[in-house]
């Protein structure tokens, strides 16, 4: 252990030891989640571990021998995606499913992906230490390139799994070096061929879990260690431009002006309200602004915003959007501004079953945390699997919401408590 | 003439030679403002002539040797100001000057300058052809880099020699190569001391008169060739600062955000009104935004905008930002957001003398114009000279206002019209 890296340490400084118990190890755990942040560790104390880079090979790699050792067999897809599988009584069974990723964000945290691949393999630790041996197939899966750093995309492994990645994307694709998915993969050890052959035969597998960082504050305000995911939200990225006519700020009188920015910012200001107008899940966010020319002393001629529109439900965040735009273009024509609207992106939201969450839930009191539902805003490879077979989703508490960042955190402490709820949730589906 | 460049037959094409008399020609012009338009000619048919860029030189070179021809007596300040001077009868009185300036912004247009500097020599030249001895000393005058685009800073020579330009931007200027002012200067063939005895003695000029094109519509509105300056505005450069919480664009619920763009985006809509409760020749501009991270999924945590606030009277134009800052204030403190407001800039409005303006007005009386009062929105050189001395500027109609482009127009017959009015009135000035 280097001095520099006090993940373990500071995993470990308020654990309660009586969590590790029926096999579960919250020690193993620490030292795993320290392991990880090994590679690619930044001097700043986060992570880099692009998709489908050395770093993401490595970290893979680590898992990989932990998988064996767990006694998993271990196989891996063209698209990078791992499955490290257990055979359950039963071989002909359709197999449950849990894990995550090991990719980050640049500098991003130790705990969005590794927590959740490591808590669906130590439940198989547990198995392990316990001698207990489950009815179905269970497999621990890593994802390839969920965060989308290196192509600017995203869900890469999950959606080559499932086949929702589309041919015209995979020729498409060019990463931050501008190389082509193809020499990517062949950098990585694999190609566009093998890389299309690893969509999956989907249904082989009965469920998805995953356990996943909340990202977000509801946890910390209920006081609860874990919670469920009521739904996975569908980002609906639309691109705004509003088109008016530059000038010079000096000599453009105010009457007459077609300020595009003037029109834009209306619109921001303005849709701010409308989320809470459909649904308490929804939002809009614009997070992006270009403006031409971008000159001290010019009136811009073009604006560009790109909004973020989401909600669990389909109905509710396509009602949003709707509104949205029809707002845009209200503004555009009282203010005499072209309005151009491209939709680049418009994925759908995933229910999650309501047995499902009923299920998680009992899981929960055992463990005497009161369920706190939780809807999921940013998307999860749990949202791809969800598309072609049920999905369940937990979240850990993460502290002050901090995410994507060196300063993301979650104690050792909730970390265990998720991992207990999910051993209990698959052994009770297990025996189903 | 090479057949690319269409400047001289497009100026000829519709010019009615009635105009060219007293000595005033219009060809003489139009073959200048071509072989000026030949420096530093782009391919899309602008100039791109920086100042104290060797474009900018042969462009002073080229004048100079006009100057030279017509009878001037020629000389050069540090700061790469030209000036020719002309004896009057009386070698005591002091002197009335005219002129503007010959550098342009990148791919700019071929008179937003030029025309300035032509029209005050076609005055000597006129005086030439008819044996025209003026009482007064005359000066025809090239300043330096008025754009700017050199220094991300401007009206460099006219700073320079009023003394106006301080010894920390000397110190802190850095022009697009990051080369300093005196690596510039030295570049240049002059040094930073001699930039600094560029300073001049004004109580030397009785008068500055600029020529320039309008830069705005009001004269192709009211159907005139030439108008008057009413007053040149001093613009005050303001930067906004709104720091709020950054924040997942999935994962925050609406409830609770602090957006600062959503902030910023109310403060621009709204203080589009402010500048018609104030005056109304005030005008007010966020050109430039700059959005931290700008990311598509993320709640920005910073917004930059930079304010251009401007008015010809400097009550008004105080009144009009402390209004724009309370409401930013106001705005910031309603959204708990956090706001800094920096003053970048903030130059004095220059008022033309009533007098001043009445006598170009019979000037262009003379020539069946009706006068148009425009205030000049953008700085000139004279705007730095007014704070020193009396100064008066006439505006050419410009085509569609357009400016700073390669479109930039104005038709030789309105060229001519402002010289003769020029003429006009610096002859009625010289028997005063």
């Amino acid at each position: 252990m280097t001095k520099e890296n006090p993940v373990f340490e500071n995993l470990m400084k308020d654990f309660n030891s009586e969590l590790s118990h029926s096999g579960v190890n919250g020690e193993r755990v620490a030292q795993r989640l320290y392991e990880l942040s090994e590679i690619g560790y930044t001097q700043i104390g986060g992570v880099t571990r692009p998709g489908l880079s050395d770093e993401e090979k490595s970290a893979k790699k680590l898992v990989k021998n932990w998988m064996v050792e767990a006694g998993l067999k271990v196989s891996e897809d063209g698209a990078g995606n791992v499955v490290g599988r257990l055979e359950g009584r039963d071989h002909t069974a359709k197999a449950i499913a849990s894990g995550s990723h090991v990719d980050s964000v640049p500098n991003g945290g130790n705990f969005d992906g590794p927590l959740g691949v490591l808590s669906a393999l130590e439940v198989v630790e547990a198995w392990k230490e316990t001698g207990y041996t489950p009815d179905k197939p269970y497999e621990v899966v890593i994802f390839t390139d969920e965060e989308g750093s290196r192509f600017n995309s995203g869900l890469t492994g999950s959606r080559a799994m499932t086949g929702d990645i589309t041919q015209q994307e995979i020729d498409q694709l060019r990463d931050y070096n501008d190389e082509t998915l193809e020499q990517v993969l062949e950098h990585y050890g694999s190609s566009l061929q093998q890389f299309r052959e690893a969509k999956r035969d989907l249904s082989e597998l009965e469920l998805f879990v995953e356990v996943h960082i909340e990202q977000g504050k509801k946890l910390e305000e209920t006081g609860q260690p874990v919670g469920i995911v009521s739904g996975i939200a569908g980002p609906a990225w639309t691109e705004l431009e509003f088109i008016g006519e530059a000038g010079h700020a000096g000599n453009t009188p105010m009457i007459g002006r077609k300020d595009p920015l003037v029109a834009a910012s209306e619109f921001i200001a303005k849709i701010a309200e409308f989320p809470g107008q459909v649904s308490d899940t929804a939002v809009a966010t614009v997070g992006k602004v270009e403006v031409s020319p971008n000159g001290i002393n010019v009136i811009p001629g073009k604006v560009t915003l790109h909004a973020d529109i989401r909600d669990i439900q389909e109905d509710t965040r396509n009602e949003l959007l709707d509104r949205i735009i029809d707002e845009a273009k209200t503004i555009a024509e009282a203010r005499g501004i072209q309005l151009n609207v491209q939709q680049n992106t418009k994925i759908l939201p995933v229910p999650i079953a309501q047995e499902l969450q009923s299920e998680l839930a009992e899981s929960l009191v055992k463990y005497s945390i009161t369920p706190t539902y939780i809807p999921s805003g940013a998307g999860h490879d749990a949202m791809i699997l969800g598309r072609h077979l049920p999905v369940a989703m937990l979240f850990v508490r993460s502290k002050e919401g901090i995410s994507h960042n060196p300063k993301e955190w979650s104690s050792l402490n909730d970390c265990v408590s998720g991992i207990h709820v999910l051993k209990d949730f698959i052994e009770t589906r297990m025996k189903r």
